[in-house]
């Protein structure tokens, strides 16, 4: 049987178990389908189903199983490292329309929600209720998509990562069976975590379809503070002490010289040229005057160069945009280029080396990569500025990407602090984890025996191509 | 070759390749190191193994394998749920020895310990670094046990479970070989959370030898509360008023009436007889004086019968040894009666339903079982007094437990919120999990294919028995 006779069975089966036009063959939504953000190569699927509910992504796994076809998952493909391109013969399974907030449980601190609910949708309908999902990028994402790639943001040094926000999932599993893991309570000491075993399995594992998140209540009062420093150290060296104190810090950025540049010229603002932090505390108001004050003189006393402090919401709005803009403003540098965020993680301690070590091989490499950090997790990112038309950049840039994991990983660090592995960083996981690597590859083969959910991903490849 | 002969190899074996000394055949120590603290029945060990070190742990796990030989490790023997009790034929290995502490990491707040160390001996190694280990139980515990009972305790509505609190580990497989999971950062999104598979696991995907564990700044102030009420809904209702405003909470516990009397005579205080909150709040001096005049409005509000409050750390000492002591108290109810401490989690918001429905169960049975919960989880402990002699105490407490599981299940809870399935409750978690049982035997036939490790643990038996 041919290949287009196969997958034409394929799609036949599939379009006999799934709704009326839930089974796409058109090749602009095939090409559309086909990739997420990263730079990372597609290929282009045999068919995209779009499904609503966990009935449907389990039928389409069933029948895709049966046939050994390949299929990559997706939710609203924001993904950074290639998770959810597709490979060579393989069925997309779109779960975006999966947008459905199934119960909010006020009482309890936790919603249910269907994988395809963007964090945004999410807080949208919980802002009546006084509540809010706390972890996860800036950038909008699918709750999904966030749980699959362990996913994390700017709020994680106070409230964790999705690691921390998730109390049970829904999965269908390779074979198209449903299992339901973990459960409503804070906490349970029943059997292995299987809930964590999926987060972050970027959908090699199972297909998350459904999770039940942890919500926590909107904080009372905040202060937001904005101070300079001459050295990256001097910085890193405030947020140590704050750390220690206990100060309840919501969110603490870091952005070198070159990102503020990027950043003033970008949102008009005016703040001095110089590694930077930006610090929110919340909490309650005297609690939060007091905090205010201590790291106010916690920063006078590293040599902090100006310390603006603002309970004002939205003096507050305006410095906070300026530093979620911090991409497209380092993209804006050069007009028409692209942007790649790379993403890795050192101990705290380290991380002031380790970005000043960068920023000497990112000068001596003659590209342009602004960085900002999640100083709070040792978490940072260059945004590599990639001009159009200009032939060499992207082996530079893959080059600067190498150099910067293996400085991470020689550094007690991760080569991935929360964008995952996807196809981007196959050979990063090898060199970070390559002990426990066959225990990985074991549970895989147990979960996935004939490797057909997300083959392209985590694992090097099994002769399934991305192009 | 009949089963004596085989343990003589076996035992050879051993001793040829671990130091002098480590392997025991004494029916004493064989007899002392079959079982933990629970009520379940151990079988007698053919040989009990010492262990110092990562390498020890391997080379017997690498001759036990090799002769096909059950293995069953354990740290001090703390665990009530008979998880580190021997099965028939098997040996011990005693990884209490394993307690050195290899390095505090004061910058990146974190700790690296071998698996033996206890809670104490960690917090009193952290005392002088101004940090301090906040997850597990208020009895002392080894690091390796809390790990695999994914233990919790009083400050888990703070600072989280060991779940949150464990960062990576050093783990030896049931062939020998030693793996690391995770690593020192705070966050990693590279591959399978293996560290978050082994966390609960109870040794029987592989052990747990040493562990990066999570340490937090100890809090320059705390405010204690004690306040009570003539209904537990009002007691739960103040925790939630607290929650949602993100009152930094470190302990919230509820006594229920019987629970109280039996604190009273035991430890000598005159707290009133009804449902009882202990709160402690602890940040810094202004926010605590907020926080604490906060939980006194909320806890008059919701009708209290008497709010005590105080900062002087004797009289929190006081008060707080005497929730600690909660147990002890209980079994001196009846002199020379022991305890049977049950464990089970709900939505925080059916907390007061389940314990109210579980005091009716309790009178009705003609037990005496004071209630202790940690509000903030959800999760609560009756304190099942066993009379010495009593022929029909031990089946009316095991109905009751059931009973106690089937209801909270219903309640969308768990069967065991810290102390782990072990033995006791493998039937449980059929009850809980069953749809997701055959992933869990997927996983263990992977990494445990002869099903050497901890075999009467977490699934029901297959052939090997604890008699």
């Amino acid at each position: 049987m041919t290949k287009t006779t196969e997958a034409e069975g394929v799609v036949s089966a599939l379009r006999a178990l799934l709704p009326l036009g839930a089974v796409s063959t058109e090749p602009t939504v095939l090409q559309a389908k086909s990739h997420d953000r990263s730079h990372h190569s597609s290929a282009t699927p045999i068919a995209v189903v779009t499904c609503r509910s966990t009935e449907d992504v389990s039928a389409a796994v069933a029948v895709c199983a049966l046939h050994r076809v390949p299929m990559v998952p997706r939710g609203a493909g924001t993904g950074l490292e290639g998770g959810a391109n597709a490979v060579a013969g393989s069925v997309v399974l779109d779960l975006s329309p999966m947008n459905r907030i199934i119960a909010i449980h006020d009482g309890d601190f936790d919603a249910v929600v269907q994988a395809g609910v963007m964090k945004s949708e999410l807080n949208t309908a919980l802002e009546p209720h006084g509540l809010f999902f706390a972890a996860g990028p800036g950038v909008d994402a699918s709750i999904g998509g966030m749980i699959s790639t362990r996913a994390s943001g700017m709020n994680a040094v106070r409230y964790g990562t999705i690691r921390e926000n998730v109390l049970g999932l829904t999965v269908v599993l390779a074979d198209g069976s449903v299992i339901r893991t973990g459960s409503r309570t804070r906490k349970s000491a029943a059997g292995y975590d299987l809930t964590h075993l999926m987060i972050g399995a970027e959908g090699t594992l199972g297909i998350v379809t459904e999770a039940i998140v942890r919500v926590v209540g909107v904080p009372e009062a905040s202060v937001t503070l904005i101070c300079s420093f001459e050295t990256m150290s001097q910085a890193t060296g405030v947020v140590y002490q704050a750390l220690k104190r206990e100060v309840p810090i919501s969110r603490v950025e870091l952005a070198d010289t070159a990102q503020i540049v990027a950043i003033n010229r970008y949102c008009g603002t005016t703040f001095s040229e110089l590694p930077t932090l930006f610090f929110e505390v919340q909490g309650r108001p005297a609690g939060i005057a007091e905090d205010g004050a201590t790291l106010r003189v916690l920063a006078e006393e590293a040599g902090a160069i100006g310390v603006r402090t603002t309970t004002g919401k939205a003096e507050a709005d305006e410095i906070w945009r300026a530093r979620v803009d911090a991409l497209p403003a380092a993209g804006a540098l050069i007009a028409g280029a692209s942007t790649w965020s790379t993403d890795v993680c050192v101990p705290i301690s380290r991380l002031a080396e380790c970005i000043e070590a960068t920023i000497v091989d990112v000068e001596a490499s003659g590209l342009l990569a602004p960085i900002v950090g999640h100083v709070g997790d040792g978490n940072f990112h260059l945004a590599i500025v990639l001009p159009e038309g200009d032939g060499d950049v992207w082996a530079k840039a893959v080059a600067l990407n190498d150099r910067l994991i293996v400085r991470a990983l020689s550094m007690d660090g991760t080569s991935t602090g929360e964008h995952g592995i996807g196809v981007g960083k196959v050979h990063s996981l090898e060199l970070e984890h390559g002990d426990s690597l066959p225990v990985m590859r074991a549970i895989k083969a147990a979960l996935d025996p004939h490797a057909l959910l997300s083959p392209g991903s985590v694992f090097p490849q099994t002769g399934r191509t991305t192009s």
